[in-house]
């Protein structure tokens, strides 16, 4: 098979807490055993998050630094993918990790809602975000969460803000943010395919949309993660 | 003709000056004068912003009520569209003019970046200004600067949030946001329809985008804005 399928584990996320879910890794030292499971069960990417001593979440560089560390030790092979999202941090915060050039980091390059926000992804912190990824050598994992986000990553390739080929996720499912809706979805592969025809994507659905977009992910050709 | 081709004047916009350029209309009765110029030349809809009197974009109710009442008065049957951007104001500031009850508002349901900033309509200042609306019988316009806002208009339709039919207006062309291409105006076309069937559209391209725009509008069927 020559696109053989890279299934990406999302360890933790940026949500979900003890109190949700027991079983849910919030320390270091359990983030790096349930990674080691999903790894040692075919996943091939490791998309982190981690937290601060109250279970917050945190873009500290220390812990990304021992997640990492314990990661590289106990899964060797494995895609460190490290997030700057921004429920962890503001402004130039989100990227203080992006000096431990990772393999990977997700970046978005666009502003929209979330359930009860607006999540902000100015202009001018995106390409600093992008710029930092360059110079420590970290491919950018975009997040896609409209269509406009997917042409402005193909913008930036373009112009050379990003070095590709682009790997790009789409992210549906996330209340007053795009639902996970099919034809949506083909448009997605067909756009970005269309503008930057040696791109690669992901998908990942948001609660109950998890299982439709994997499905989708592996019929259509993409990465998924669970 | 079963569907008319509706032609919608955006007197002044928000950024232009006089520097600028000397012709734009910054003054009440300057805007009354050109907008009467456009009624005469067809023009259905005015699309209005107002400003202080130093020139900055505002969203002073008095200032909508007097040009709001120019118009009434200078082109008669003419359809008068307030704008709630962010540009005029910050929260429910941008609301004020609501209560003087115009035929339509324009209404960003999303949020994105804009050339310099992220462009902020936050899930609950969303739904305030819609109920707003609701309140004092406006009809909105749809500022789609991305997929998801028209997606999440037909949703705000569909539960109530939103009085259909939806009336909503592509906007392309801004740095940062969705720039003018085909295939996915096309495809705004495709979505609005299958999800909202009884939905209508106009768009708006800004700066170099708008000739190509209100071509593509003339020849897909949907509204105008000059
Ligand atoms: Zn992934
Ligand atoms: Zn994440
Ligand atoms: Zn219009
Ligand atoms: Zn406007």
């Amino acid at each position: 098979m020559s696109n053989p399928c890279i299934i990406c584990v999302a360890i933790t996320g940026s949500l979900p807490t003890k109190e949700n879910n027991p079983a849910v890794p919030i320390t270091i030292s359990e983030q790096i055993e349930s990674t080691q499971e999903a790894f040692e069960a075919g996943a091939s990417i490791a998309h982190c998050h981690v937290r601060d001593e109250a279970g917050k979440p945190t873009s500290d560089p220390d812990r990304f630094a021992r997640l990492k560390e314990g990661l590289e030790k106990h899964c060797p092979g494995m895609i460190v993918q490290l997030s700057t999202g921004g429920r962890s941090g503001a402004g130039k915060e989100r990227g203080g990790m992006l000096s431990l050039s990772p393999d990977m980091a997700s970046l978005s390059v666009g502003s929209n809602n979330f359930p009860t926000r607006v999540y902000e992804n100015s202009p001018d912190l995106v390409d600093w975000l992008a710029s930092e990824m360059i110079t420590h050598d970290v491919k950018p994992e975009i997040e896609a969460f409209d269509l406009g986000h997917i042409v402005q990553a193909t913008r930036m390739a373009a112009d050379g803000r990003l070095k590709g080929p682009l790997y790009v996720q789409f992210v549906m499912g996330v209340k007053n943010s795009m639902p996970a809706d099919e034809p949506i979805f083909d448009f997605y592969i067909e756009t970005l395919k269309r503008l930057a025809p040696d791109a690669q994507w992901c998908a990942a659905g948001i609660g109950p949309a998890q299982l439709k977009i994997n499905e989708w992910s592996i019929a259509k050709g993409g990465h998924t993660r669970t």
